[in-house]
């Protein structure tokens, strides 16, 4: 058994332990982490001070840096989020469905845990904690492969995390981090069929290019997000401005923010400069067609077929005019990542063919594409955004850490 | 645009169109694929005399020869199939949830298709068209890459089902045949991310491993099969035999067949000789432990623990006494593929930790491992057995090709 084998091992026998395990004994498991995590601040700083002396030897940006750092109220912060887990309801034991065959046996679909789940991530420490009580809620055991550059804070909430789990009658292997932070057991990581059910990555975009391209065991792919809004013919202007404004400024590093606006030729001269006014406010580069550098002027930068494709992840804009619904549903078809997609429209024709025509994972009528998230959707906490079709879609909350088995009882029957 | 690009970017453009299809015009594709395949008949048993040929002057044995036959009847049977999956329910559309937000959005999750399906197949051409016609029905446009030594008939009977959608007003592309049957195009089918959603193969164990091993697209792992029936103490003597019988020997060759063989010690004495006796009828070699070996003499063969992890796919069983249910779970738990596993017994306590503690996707109590299929849980037709937890497991149905879009309306919200 190589190292990674070893963890998978001990993972897979602690998820047997917590697969049959009550709600309420995973509660108290979940309270119990909190309360360590508070009651080991001063321990979390002190490692969290290693890693950021290394931050700064070797020259880390200062908003990584920012990013890295765990202080009294974030550590504060990440011991509440886990109490707010806990208060989520059990996904597992639900009946499904269920249903009686004429030969008389009893069909039942019963929502289970993953078993096993890998989280391979490069955020910020805070992950750490909220990806393991995330999967812990579910029922599953949890391997972490963290950053380099956070190993020691890493280290030591894990450590925390398993000393509470120990506390609680659970086994410390519930979750385990990969201290080896070297590519080449990040790749054993990635193939280990047989232990892990599932590995889920989260961070950029070439992360999860390098988990897709590599892994041998399940994906759920993550993040990219080139989201659109379609501002209809029909379309109230104040909405359209509030929405495009919102989608794209809010937040634009995230990867529900929108990447290109399309506006109907017959909106376009009462629209655009509505919207540049408020672009202006953010300093909103726009990449336009010819159209668009008519109405809106020398600012506009002309637009390539390259920045359809593009990510911006800035106060960067590409904006397409189109003559029909059915033009935009086409260049989203063509450029779209399937994340998140709006159009505002009063025609009730045009927002159905919208929502109908388009495959994307979230496909909104008059409302901003930044709702697509665990929380904005009810969903209480999220490991993630799925931009892959199997199992799981857009936002996953618990029930992506989950996954069903039949349960079949009969009487004796044969075939 | 490489070869398999060019097949990949005609199946997207052809899945836009089924997608948003209705379900009478599907209908009336799928019974002209029916009405053709009959109508041409005389064609494709032509093109299959190429490949039989061919098969005589390779040598390839008589049975394999016998699945790869096409006659009237077996054509018949095929246009039947299709027919049967016509009248399946369509499962595009449901609404599967939808709930209100706080503040005023409305959430609905609404079942769609899942895009594009790529299917690797080495078995029987009559697969060509029942992977077709239920991806077809659940609105999916099709790539499908069937075996060297069936690739007259497989591109007989897919331009037969081409025809048919031309002429009923579909794209011929929602079904296209992967003609160069070399692995470099293969292995370009399994990295063919974009244009294909999921990629499902069907046939033995080395191309399913082939398959998890080299893709990059989502895969639903199908097939392998090391299944269990537990006879435990309070069983009914009579029932534990024919169950365990039906498993092992009704078809022994098929995944929901069982390998191995668990008997509380409690019963052995009793059961293990009535079981020997039905196992003579089909001369089935008995793998046993120690006690086993005590009970049924030296027709034995000594058990070793390669045993327990093999499918034998045969009329060849592993035969293990244990002292508890805990001590037949922790066996399953180590040695199974997580497919199906059964016990026996008349104690409620112990069915019930056997359901709560295996994470197979088919648990039963007192019924046939063999249940284990589309047909038998009354999907009405299945596209394979999935052994992994993502997405589907155990017999996978019209919903397993599907999956599921938030539409999401509001009233102008922002964040």
């Amino acid at each position: 058994m190589n190292y990674m084998e070893t963890l998978g091992a001990k993972a897979k026998a602690a998820s047997h332990v917590i697969a049959v395990a009550n709600t309420a004994d995973k509660n108290a498991a979940l309270a119990a982490i909190s309360d360590a995590l508070i009651r080991n601040t001063d321990r979390i700083i002190a490692a969290n001070q290693e890693d950021m002396a290394n931050a700064q030897a070797n020259g880390m940006s200062a908003s990584l840096q920012d990013r890295l750092r765990l202080d009294e109220s974030r550590i504060s912060a990440i011991a509440k989020a886990v109490l707010k887990v806990q208060a989520l309801p059990d996904p597992i034991g639900e009946e499904i469905a269920g249903w009686l065959r004429p030969n008389g046996l009893r069909i039942r679909q019963v929502r289970v845990p993953m078993g096993v789940i890998g989280i391979i991530f490069e955020s910020r420490p805070n992950v750490t904690v909220d990806a393991a009580v995330l999967c812990l809620k579910a029922g599953n055991a949890t391997i972490l492969r963290g950053g380099k550059e956070a190993i020691h804070s890493n280290t030591c909430l894990v450590q925390v995390m398993r000393e509470a789990f120990e506390a609680s009658g659970f086994p410390a292997d519930l979750v385990q981090l990969v201290e080896k932070t070297d590519r080449e057991t990040a790749a054993d990581m990635m193939r280990l069929n047989g232990y892990l059910d599932v590995l889920i990555p989260r961070g950029g975009a070439s992360l999860i290019q390098a988990v897709v391209k590599q892994a041998t065991v399940p994906v759920i792919e993550t993040g990219a997000g080139n989201c659109h809004v379609f501002v209809d013919a029909s379309a109230r202007l104040d909405m359209a401005v509030e929405i495009t404004d919102n989608a794209k400024t809010q937040r634009p590093s995230v990867c529900n923010a929108i990447e290109t606006l399309l506006v109907h030729k017959d909106i376009a001269e009462a629209f655009l400069p509505a919207m540049k006014t408020r672009f202006d406010a953010h300093q909103v580069v726009i990449h336009g067609d010819e159209t668009v550098q008519r109405i809106l002027g020398d600012c506009v930068i002309p637009v390539t077929e390259e920045d359809y494709f593009k990510e911006y992840g800035d106060y960067e804009i590409a904006v397409r005019t189109v003559e029909s619904v059915e033009e935009a549903v086409a260049h989203i078809l063509k450029y779209s990542t399937h994340h998140s997609e709006s159009i505002v429209t009063e025609s009730m024709e045009n927002a159905e063919y919208f929502l109908n025509h388009l495959d994307s994972a979230a496909v909104y009528v008059n409302a901003s594409t930044r709702f697509t998230d665990g929380e904005e959707f009810g969903f209480g906490a999220e490991i993630g955004i799925s931009t892959q079709k199997l199992h799981a879609r857009g936002p996953m909350g618990l029930q992506a850490l989950t996954t069903m088995q039949y349960r079949i009882t009969g009487t004796g029957q044969t075939r």
